[in-house]
């Protein structure tokens, strides 16, 4: 008999139970007992299975004799505390909680070893998909990982879909998702691209063996995607997706969350809606690509309960890389790059042949009324920008866009 | 310090060398320390790394110290009798052989289990893509898996690769694909399908806790494709593939490797020359695809070192599912289907009119001199087998070839 205690009875909390109800006692391992589970406000769960074991009492249920903590209730505070109480009364921890290890890994994974206990957090990153255990377990071990590029948020990917199949505006995308559960009320965290660049920081801390702050990657969100920009990347055979990436160079990473143009041929190009995809580059290996839900109550619930499993079959490796100096992060490429960028101006043959003094392989992509687009390319990103500034410094110039193309 | 042995000195063998190499001491790990390395012929390696370790006596490797056994010379015997002698002597076991698996997988996990030592076999299937591990250790605890679609033959599909992009007759491609080395001299195993079909057992035994032998797995394998199968498939936006698939019903398992036609948006479509993909669904994860090279040196070595760190780690989980009585296998889909069928006849109207009265929604698709080329569905593999061989007895129809699209 294992006794797990549960933080949180939302989603994915529900979708724990579930699977703790559909697959105990399944191929003669021990029966999982839930114990405990704590919520905000009790009388929102009165009808729930497990009811009379609800509590809003942390201290109640720190005081039910269980083995295993699944945090599942977000959030870094109190989220925080209550993990580190149960860290330091010897529990293992399961998380579903990006923020929380992304911001406070640190302290609790050397808490954890202090203690001799394990913390697992396999649904905090591509929800159900298998990603944190492969790349600790299978993959560091004989390569080194040379760089992650990844569709890490179900909410952004879910309407920059919308607006690419249905050519929509993003704030009609938005709507739609927030109606269907996809998106927060508040969708800040997902549209602005925190959330992924959280997830990114948890795999290249992972595949680099070194600490990345997720505060450090170039963010850059999809609120400034208009429906024109599908209409361009369209005829240049590219989606526009929100892509996460990190390099390993020499002596530095590269890391950066944003918006960029993939070719149609890409395989991250056709992961559509809530599915997530991480490509893993090994110098052993090659290209590993694991597409899958990254997001949703029984995907993430798939995720929590291997780690379950893990921890009950005495399984209990745990991951030693969020320590130490924070690495310094390049938030540039330097190496030749390609860009789509519309002018917006009203002399367009002007502007195009200024365009074709500053950059490289100008192509032009269309010409509208108040702007023009084109390809165009540089040696480095940094190089690319000053271009483009001195592009957006002439008169006849009211405004510059750039997409990167990847 | 650990201590290993390898049986074999091959491509893999020395790929396994050289990671070893590389990342020995890495991690702050116990160092890997090489003992013996078994070899048919030892003139062959005489300027290679570790040549004084090198013997062509399993019993003076046998004799040395050693921890874990790393089987990479492949083949069924003598390595059955050799890793048989390793695990009696209380050595734990890492093979990269599927036959060995697929064919003599139970009394070999039965011997491990009675010796409490643990085999594992990651880099058997899909090469250096982690899949063995995700579903033993993340997938099969919380989900029932439904079904598994997936290309596990890198040399079929590199010449179906070369076949379709370059307009080449399947024995040209196979040509190339030997003198890259991507095919052996005697190809038969990977172009008959028994190879995938060994893998798809593999699979399939975990993923349904089921003993799946493959020679009871439907095997079509690609030397009957023509460059006309892949002009047709194009027409219709497809994709042929040597595809592996297995399906749980409700008191059966589906399993066939054949080539099929797969549309262009699967993302099946686009996974080419060497690399293999596997789909697998889980009713709670949904569907995870796990992409990346299925064969070679570096992408096999680093799936066996993936398990090599494991078993130093002291993550010595054993799957216990190639036991117990062989599922029988269905041998066809019993749900409605549909198939491209090409019909060599001169009578191309008459030949139409007739699948017309034979099949459900028939689409032409081309008519050529001496064939007709049609779509046709049925509500059932078996009844469309059975009206396409009423087709092929019409006085004025000289052959039929089918191939189903999924």
């Amino acid at each position: 008999m294992v006794n797990i205690a549960l933080l949180g009875y939302g989603v994915v909390g529900s979708g724990v139970v579930e699977l703790v109800e559909r697959y105990n006692d399944r191929l003669g391992r021990k029966e999982i007992n839930i114990v405990s589970i704590l919520v905000r406000n009790k009388s929102k769960h009165r009808d729930e299975l497990y009811s009379d074991l609800i509590t809003e009492d942390i201290n109640e249920l720190l005081n039910k004799g269980f083995d295993i903590l699944v945090e599942v209730m977000g959030g870094l505070h109190p989220t925080y505390e209550y993990v580190e109480s149960a860290i330091k009364a010897n529990k293992n921890i399961i998380t579903a909680n990006k923020d929380l290890i992304a911001e406070l890994g640190e302290p609790l994974f050397l808490l954890a070893k202090e203690h001799g206990v394990t913390l697992r957090f396999e649904a905090s990153v591509a929800g159900g998909i298998p990603i944190i255990k492969p790349l600790t377990e299978s993959l560091r071990s004989g390569n080194n990982i040379e760089s992650i590029k990844a569709i890490l948020n179900g909410t952004t990917n879910f309407i920059l879909t919308k607006m690419d199949k249905e050519g929509l505006e993003y704030k009609e995308a938005l709507k739609i998702a927030q109606e269907l559960g996809f998106a927060e009320a508040n969708p800040e965290a997902d549209v602005l691209g925190y959330d992924a660049a959280r997830k990114l920081a948890i795999l290249s801390s992972i595949a680099y063996d070194q600490k990345v702050y997720w505060k450090d990657i170039i963010t850059e969100g999809i609120t400034n995607i208009d429906s024109k920009d599908f209409k361009y990347a369209n005829s240049i055979n590219c989606k526009i997706k929100l892509v996460a990436q990190s390099k390993r160079n020499k002596d530095s990473i590269y890391a950066a969350v944003k918006p960029v143009l993939i070719s149609n041929e890409d395989k991250l190009a056709n992961v559509d809606n809530e599915f997530n995809s991480v490509t893993v580059t090994g110098d052993a290996v090659g290209e590993l690509i694991f597409t899958g839900k990254g997001a949703g109550k029984l995907p993430t619930a798939s995720a929590v309960f291997g780690d379950l499993i893990d921890l009950i079959e005495n399984r209990t490796y745990t991951v030693d890389c969020f320590k130490g100096n924070i690495s310094e992060l390049d938030n540039s490429i330097s190496q030749s790059c390609e860009a789509m960028i519309r002018i917006s101006t009203l002399e367009s043959e002007t502007a195009i042949n200024e365009a074709k003094q500053h950059f490289e392989n100008v192509k032009c992509v269309d010409i509208a009324e108040d702007e023009v687009i084109i390809l165009a390319g540089a040696d480095s990103e940094n190089e690319l920008e000053n271009r483009v500034k001195q592009i957006s410094n002439l008169a006849f110039v009211s405004g510059v866009k750039t997409m990167m193309v990847i």
